[in-house]
């Protein structure tokens, strides 16, 4: 029996990996968290038995306690309810799959207490890598990725020599906007980039698809996760979503892991690792049917995003908390129609220009700095 | 310093295998081993420095004693001579690179001696994969394949449970001839089928590519490495030679090994299997170059050779045997221009028609196949 948590269990990663523990006897959750979203997370209460729910909105928590006051379960609320789910004694892995920098703090103490982590929040890693690896050494547990691009890069490194490893090479769909150039994309409408051609995922991370900032957390993140500078990581566009990413060894040869895009493969294999499991409902890649994979260089010039990526992770230090905390509020801002499509980017490169480097910042610093960026984005956002 | 024996030293495997110990100080050679082609062998003694050198044919073995003199290598011949060579006592490991059934009792006598095999000699496995595969075990000696397709089948189980192996994937370039139907075949010369699309290599493998037939042989051969029954293997046609095989686990995801199409790399990996080393001279991989891979199922039908192989394979026993001396000896007088294109399989496939199956067959058995094989191919080839 493997005892999981799983923080932010009402989302896209939170539901499928749900659907993973109803699939197998050995998984039992012990404890689950989400946001506000207590109509579904009763249901799960009910299905999945755990001892102890978060709800981070204490309004929403109360209610839902009194909901379920009919079941053994115990309600908790905030931050620190969060962490108490994240450090719940019987578990011993915790998925991470609440959106946005909320994920450090729970992420740390749950590592702190021993866990393994599942990590499927990406700004953990990208805003607090420096303080997670040295964390995951010193108390020994693993780390294993849920995206499909780091899943795909741990499974093409699994068995080698870290010190073979020439480059990482990370796929990218190019998202719904591919081919377009910064004059095409305008006047493009929340609707239109909420269409990702390959993946269903939640909104934040589809908006994140279509700008391709998300392809720019996840350059951060797998450099944490791989202990590889930006630079030796390669972005490749591949419209098919089939190769989920490579590596690159220094003899020329390349590894890479394949699969259909279905996010419950790298959840499994996370909750499961080293051992793999039939995937129960999963579909197999036919090579005969996909007939071609194909492979373009990214348009750092329209997908500038990304390009600021690169550079926020090559200057490290509180620089990535900046870009992720601009792009986070200018997402929200974006899908209630207050800015542009094309004022994402704009707004990261603005408030990364703003910004003062604080060279391997504290965790007070780096939740400092994602308010600062927040207030100097909202005003800006105001002023043009 | 690792020391080596390199069998079949002056063939296509044999030579890049000389090119790869070239650049590296730590590997030695002990003892080489030709057929015939005395000129080039006597240049590899004066370079390489072995202490034995094996000429299969015994009048150039003479004449060779003869015009190296003045060295301190020692000429052997004759199978004698080859086995000498493959139980070389200071050697670690043997390079089996002969073409045909003539790698086999060297192969057998190099790991009864405690050597390591890199194996370059597919008809040793496909043939005596019976005799070889329970040997390796007892003599606790490893087995590293140098195909491109078994080495990338070997690097994609790499670090992985082989109860987790679901299928094995393996890739053709199809040959010169992919896309044509048997209409098209009828009068193909030697020169046509000697046009490989992405590999030079030498004339027999070449033939075999145009046929198919090689990648029979393979399905054979990855059966008994990866201890498979060849209806878990399948074949894709790749033309670009880029993935060099996958294996597909249980839970859906496919790893696969990529490369530029260059011998010297799963050569190099078996020399230094677990390290990897850069690739002097190596190319590397630019997706956005390559822009495309493309898959097709093969087309059995036409290359019925293929078709022949997984029956041969099904059966076991002396039927590979069968298929591979049919196969040598057609694929000979096609070269000399005794029998057509077509013949190559319609004879493998009437020899195995006419062969009556021993199953678990004696090495003696195996070799007592083989010249049986020669003379029905023989008789049967004058008859039509």
């Amino acid at each position: 029996m493997k005892k999981i948590v799983v923080l932010g269990s009402t989302g896209s990663i939170g539901t499928q990996t749900l659907d993973i523990v109803r699939e197998h006897q050995e998984l039992k959750v012990t404890a689950l968290a989400a946001g506000s979203n207590i109509e579904l997370l009763e249901k799960q209460v009910r299905e999945f038995l755990p001892s102890l729910v978060c709800v981070y909105n204490e309004e929403k928590a109360k209610e839902l306690k009194e909901n379920i006051k009919d079941t053994a379960t115990k309600v908790v609320s905030g931050m620190d309810g969060l962490i108490a789910c994240a450090t719940e004694s019987e578990a011993e892995t915790v998925v991470t799959a609440m959106v946005g920098m909320i994920g450090i703090l729970p992420t740390i103490e749950a590592i702190k207490a021993g866990k393994h982590i599942a990590l499927a929040n990406k700004e953990t890693l990208v805003t607090g890598g420096h303080l997670i690896m040295p964390l995951i050494k010193e108390k020994q547990v693993s780390l294993l990725p849920v995206d499909s691009e780091h899943s795909a890069i741990f499974q093409s490194l699994n068995g080698e020599k870290k010190s073979n490893v020439h480059k990482i090479i990370l796929t990218a769909s190019g998202g719904p906007f591919r081919g377009k150039k910064l004059s095409d994309l305008k006047s493009i409408l929340p609707k239109d980039a909420l269409k990702h051609p390959n993946w269903a995922m939640g909104q934040k991370i589809t908006i994140d698809s279509a700008t391709m900032v998300n392809k720019g957390l996840e350059v951060m993140e797998a450099a944490w996760l791989f202990d590889v500078p930006v630079e030796q990581i390669q972005v490749v566009v591949h419209p098919q979503s089939i190769v989920h990413s490579m590596v690159e060894y220094i003899d020329g040869s390349v590894i890479a892991q394949l699969g259909v895009p279905d996010m419950r493969l790298p959840i499994q294999y996370a909750l499961f690792y080293p051992d793999r499991m039939t995937l129960i409902g999963g579909e197999r890649l036919d090579f005969i049917k996909i007939q071609q994979l194909t492979f373009e260089e990214p348009d750092m010039d329209t997908f500038y995003g990304l390009k600021l990526a690169y550079k926020a992770g090559k200057l490290g230090g509180s620089m990535p908390t900046v870009y992720n905390a601009a792009n986070e509020w200018a997402v929200a801002a974006f899908l209630k129609g207050i800015i542009s499509f094309l004022d994402i980017p704009y707004i990261i490169q603005e408030a990364m220009d703003h910004h003062k480097l604080i060279t391997n910042p504290s965790l007070n610093e780096i939740l400092n700095t994602e308010q600062e960026t927040y207030d100097f984005v909202r005003r800006f956002a105001k002023s043009v």
